[in-house]
């Protein structure tokens, strides 16, 4: 159903919007000096690729705004270190390696500049981290604290990674734990007398998970570099919503099933399921901010990769256009893909 | 001085800041599996420069908030133009190409889906009139919307433009008419009964720079092509302080002296200053948003070329270190840099 046009933007959500955004620019095309063929790629992906030679040239954009995406517990030093991350992490989706990363910055007039040099503290660490540079800047006044960042990277045109690939009997498989940083959110979110049984300690690690989340690059590349990965996408919408996303971009020819048991889901997301009453498997399928990587393989190669790679195996591509879920009784359910998405209103 | 560390940003201005973003990442060194030398040149300058082989690909990046931006008057069509233009005269300064343009939008979440539109029409008919694509977007919320543009474009090494490289005796001069879009706001900020004889033709005309400015990339791409141009930027915070950029890029070891006389104020710039009772000289040195670019030329070559490009030559490079201006009556008087820049308190 088409929306009216005086519906609100969050009646659309994120998604759609960007596609909205994006689906009339296809439309250009233009000539450029430089280029015989300047293409542009994959406006469903987590970043856009252009044609350079025998390489594409990748680049994203993430914004991050202090009410939606900062939570009162984060430092100024870890607001500068997500924007990089949540930027480069759509890099490690596509398997590239990371060139730099530009930065605007909107803040409020009474923001210190001890406070202005931690955001940039932040910035810049995750910029080392990620053996990348600090290209370019642009700082303006705004009421809210806004970071916008905009990441280059590079692959081989025969080694990118996209959501689009998957063949019936790949292995579908993850690179890492699910779920951290949704219990971190959850005991950010939570009252002081519900965290009186927890143990500090981890208590303290699922915060950092939260607010200090790394973007898997070298996962990234080692999946592109090994040849076998037929598509990978990054989890920050949740599992469930980014399986629907590869789903989504083979048309629906191909479907995913898991297997429950298979999760790697870590036993901090259990106690702390525990301790606040909430649901272990609702943290990693449905949360995002994990930013590990949600991968496809070949199911031949998949045990001569795995040594070399943290990974997962959670279940294999099948022809249901469907998410199918075998739970821990071995009962099958179908799954809708749904996840965190900023601007629309009802997730559940 | 140094800063005290709980100085506000707005002690500091928006250059500082940004030089204080960009001076340290000069410091991380990497190496790419794509180049043997990839170098980020060019942190003073509009844009940055990375290597690509013969050319260096131009980055660059500008946002635009509601409140700092945006005034009433403005359509929404109009702001996702200008958050092109702003971008792609950046370009401009460099004498680049433009390749495509990635926008991340923060709005709220009230935005209508009609209003969202035309910002999305604004953008795209920006990006065709530029020859460019919409490459990426990401779209999110927040009480203030805000705008955030990541232009890409290309140059040829032999032919990149920079603020630094003018040499005494060359011609300095501009693009275009100066003080178009001051004479726009100041409409747009005056009181309906101070315009009551004002020609609604002029009115009109005038506003619509303000409202809708247009970045000079044709005029940047033949001087960059003519090989007669020694340095070159964009005309964004006022034409005195561009002229201050020049000459701090070269170490002030270049001064500047242009004359009164040859400043091309339009006759709507003095009609509008007659009727606001403003200054027509103070709305073309001070005011940015005109957007057309201050050049310096060979002196030998600049008959040969402005054949082929509006320029308007205003003055000479000289060795002073400062700025003078020849008044009509033929005094010189010593300039300040001064010009329009967000987040500083004390502009003048």
């Amino acid at each position: 159903m088409m929306p009216s046009k005086e519906q609100k933007i969050t009646e659309l959500g994120e998604k759609e919007l960007i596609k909205r955004l994006l689906k009339r620019s296809q439309n250009i095309s233009f000539e450029s000096p430089f280029f015989d063929n300047l293409t542009f790629k994959s406006l469903k992906d987590d970043a856009a690729l252009i044609n350079f030679g025998e390489n594409y040239l990748v680049a994203t954009t993430d914004l991050l705004t202090r009410s939606a995406h900062f939570p009162r517990e984060m430092s100024y030093q870890q607001m500068g270190k997500k924007i990089v991350t949540v930027n480069v992490s759509d890099l490690a989706a596509m398997g590239a390696s990371a060139l730099g990363i530009i930065i605007a910055m909107a803040m409020p007039s009474d923001l210190t500049i001890s406070n202005f040099d931690a955001i940039m503290d932040g910035i810049l660490q995750a910029c080392k981290q990620y053996n990348m540079a600090l290209i370019g800047g642009d700082t303006n006044e705004s009421d809210e604290l806004t970071l916008s960042g905009t990441c280059l990277g590079m692959v081989s045109k025969n080694e990118v990674l996209m959501k689009s690939g998957a063949r019936e009997g790949d292995v579908v498989a993850v690179t890492g734990p699910l779920g951290l940083a949704a219990a971190g959110f959850e005991v950010l979110f939570a009252g002081a007398s519900e965290l009186e049984d927890l143990d500090p300690e981890i208590k303290t690690r699922v915060i950092k998970n939260a607010l200090e989340p790394e973007a898997q690059l070298e996962k990234g590349l080692k999946l592109s570099n090994s040849g076998a990965a037929t598509s990978n996408t990054d989890i920050t919408d949740g599992l469930l919503s980014e399986m629907g996303e590869l789903i989504d971009s083979s048309g629906s020819s191909i479907g995913i099933t898991f297997h429950e048991e298979l999760l790697p889901i870590p036993p901090e997301v259990h106690i702390i399921s525990q301790v606040l009453d909430k649901n272990p498997l609702n943290m990693a399928l449905t949360y995002g901010e994990d930013f590990e990587l949600l991968v496809t393989i070949q199911e031949e190669k998949f045990n001569q990769i795995k040594d070399g790679i943290e990974l997962h195996k959670i279940g294999e591509v099948t022809s249901s256009g469907q998410i199918h879920m075998v739970d821990k009784e071995g009962k099958t359910k179908i799954l809708a893909p749904r996840g965190y998405e900023h601007l629309k209103k009802s997730n559940f």
